[in-house]
């Protein structure tokens, strides 16, 4: 007993795509219902691939709209760390299970998180149904590099037997709130166990300057010299990264994931140079950053503004095409990010877009989806077999946003 | 008999908004419905006032997707342009008829077009009940003056009587594409009847340095000399006026309209400087451009851009606070757009957003609108005391996307 979906639009022809125990079974004009199977009718929607969201801060929904237009520093220190030195695992999970719901509406199935409290943010994505890989940051800028070593165990634990859609990472915050003994430590133990290791890099021209002041040396080289630049890399921002830098992260096998709306609301001043990255063999992912610095979860919407903003910044339109933004948004250009390609045996995570949404209609399917649709396009979602959203609904949305709302207010936001 | 709104919330309060005439009557707690008025609960929905759209080619929806990531001129002369050679008035009609649901639907209710063909758009509008200031775009680069004083006289009679909802203007394309003799006539004919007059102003650096090396003096010194930079102006784009241009400009009572995304997608390489206009006293207002070159509609959606490549282009998150952009794509910073305030006497144009809208629920309702919600936030619009859109609904959306995705077809596109 399976999923069956019929009536699909792939590339101009009718599909169906039937799925099976988490996987995609068979695609194709041939894939037909077997007995006792699940149906869903796509009306002719287009299938695509789900959006991987390479960055964000999932329980930050909490924290939406009370960034007060402030920089980086002074938004943290007086509006965010105040507030997360207070929080609970239920504001966690509420906050969390509204990012999940969000995501899921506007067609992501795959997020990447660093926060606090991450057994909350796991229960939140196990019963909303979709994929992430999770980790708590790490800090020791405050505290010192023993606490930080427990805090990294107790996270680990906290995600052990987790569930099967989530996987666990080190978050090491940054460069400049986490000691160079701390970050080698981080390293060893993220290659001892095989894990991810995300951490913001290069976001502000300021940490670059600070880097070269303290280090003698880049961010990127730094975190080379310490073992961190490696293929379990996952960079969030690469705003400043120069071009030795950008070779040496292409040849570590590292991940950038650009967040561009989060580098332009803050205003850190530079843009992630792209064009650049990729011809230099960076594998490139996009992320929207959490929902305190966008404040949206929209990807679908972001992938706009990242194409817009590599124009803009190149003051050349060509400088991306719609497609290239398209395979960045879905983890196309990102292998680590976990992003999987529509094909039987992968897993059965796909969108269906309402091809009579009126911003799909007219022009070539990837400049309509780069360029006009919103997350409001997305008509239905499956993760691992299972409708997460029909109708563009997620059932469950109307109450997990008044429980997220009433912890937000709680917590004087 | 009229159309009262009931249980809306309006700066924290709940409100009822009676509207007679196409006018609101009442406004405020006490506002209840009389014998015979329709009546609408807004279900705790926000109250607020519509967006204005200060610059857009409506027919262009039949252009969305097909830009090809080109750059301005290339874009014009191989994509745009043949086609528009052979426009019907039917294919202006269904793609004008698109453009007024999306902008409907996403909480425009008032927008300034440009386009051929404008007794075709003026159907348009008035079939979909918003508002709109109409141009036939004049140009005599490729004909003679004479031609385009024909030109200009037939679009101002076609849209003579559209109706109360449809004001016209002249609209010269650009300085590069219309002649000084032209352009001097153009504003005689302003003054005489008291018409705005559109332009394309100072929209690529090329436009400034080709003035300047053939009139010796920048476009907006250039436009002043003829005769048509004054109140009635309003000129789309204005990326690369520079302070003397912005303190000319505000002198004179003109408005500038930007269009954020426009000049990003096509990568002209400038920001409008919107804090030195606003410190100059520069009346503005935000505009999509054309589905061509954006290629959404959808307002509520640029506005956030606009804030962010504001924030971008200074490299300070301060350069503007969500209430000033949310006051410039509500026209409230450009009186001559067409805004009408919240208030007893006026034009009963306004919106409801969902309150429930996860987008809207948490942090400072400004800072939401601007940063987090889009175009699917909006519940319900109201025009004149008419309810257009409904749920969310545009209720002729189907049939009008159906039918301008087959003009659109038969034209090649």
């Amino acid at each position: 007993m399976g999923l069956t979906v019929e009536n699909a639009l792939l590339e101009g022809e009718r599909v169906g795509v039937r799925c099976e125990d988490g996987k995609i079974a068979a695609l194709g004009p041939g894939a037909t219902p077997q007995p006792g199977d699940e149906t869903l009718d796509a009306g002719g929607a287009h299938l695509l691939p789900p959006l991987v969201n390479g960055h964000t801060h999932a329980a930050m929904t909490l924290f939406r709209g009370s960034g007060g237009d402030l920089p980086l520093m002074p938004w943290l220190e007086e509006k965010i760390w105040p507030v997360e030195a207070k929080l609970s695992g239920e504001d966690v999970y509420w906050g969390a299970r509204l990012a999940c719901a969000e995501m899921l509406r506007t067609g992501t199935t795959r997020f990447w998180d660093m926060y606090w409290q991450p057994e909350a943010t796991a229960r939140a994505v196990a019963d909303a149904g979709l994929r992430a890989t999770i980790g708590a940051p790490l800090f020791d800028l405050h505290g010192s590099p023993a606490e930080l070593r427990e805090m990294a165990h107790r996270g680990l634990e906290e995600l052990a037997g987790a569930g099967p859609r989530i996987a666990p990472a080190l978050a090491p915050h940054a460069i400049y709130t986490v000691s160079e003994e701390s970050l080698r430590w981080i390293g060893e133990l993220g290659a001892e166990r095989g894990l991810p290791v995300q951490i913001h890099l290069s976001e502000t021209e300021k940490e670059v300057q600070d880097c070269l002041a303290e280090h003698g040396e880049r961010p990127a080289f730094y975190l080379d010299r310490l073992g961190l630049l490696n293929e379990r890399a996952v960079l969030a921002h690469g705003v400043w990264l120069d071009p030795d830098e950008l070779a040496l992260v292409a040849e570590r096998g590292a991940t950038v994931v650009t967040n561009p709306v989060a580098n332009m609301k803050l205003a850190v001043g530079g843009v992630f140079p792209h064009p650049a990255a990729r011809a230099a063999g960076v594998a490139v992912g996009l992320g929207t950053d959490g929902a305190g610095s966008n404040d949206s979860l929209d990807l679908l919407s972001d992938l706009k503004t990242f194409a817009l903003v590599q124009k803009h910044a190149a003051a050349d339109p060509t400088a991306i095409e719609a497609a290239e933004a398209w395979a960045v948004a879905t983890g196309a250009r990102a292998p680590r990010l976990g992003a999987t390609p529509l094909a039987p045996g992968s897993p059965a995570d796909f969108l269906l877009l309402r091809a009579d949404s009126p911003e799909l209609g007219i022009g070539e399917l990837m400049a309509d989806l780069v360029y006009a649709a919103s997350g409001a396009a997305v008509a239905a979602v499956v993760v691992a077999g299972e409708v997460l959203v029909r109708d563009g609904e997620v059932p469950e949305l109307e109450e997990v946003a008044a429980r997220a709302a009433e912890r937000a207010r709680s917590l004087g936001l």
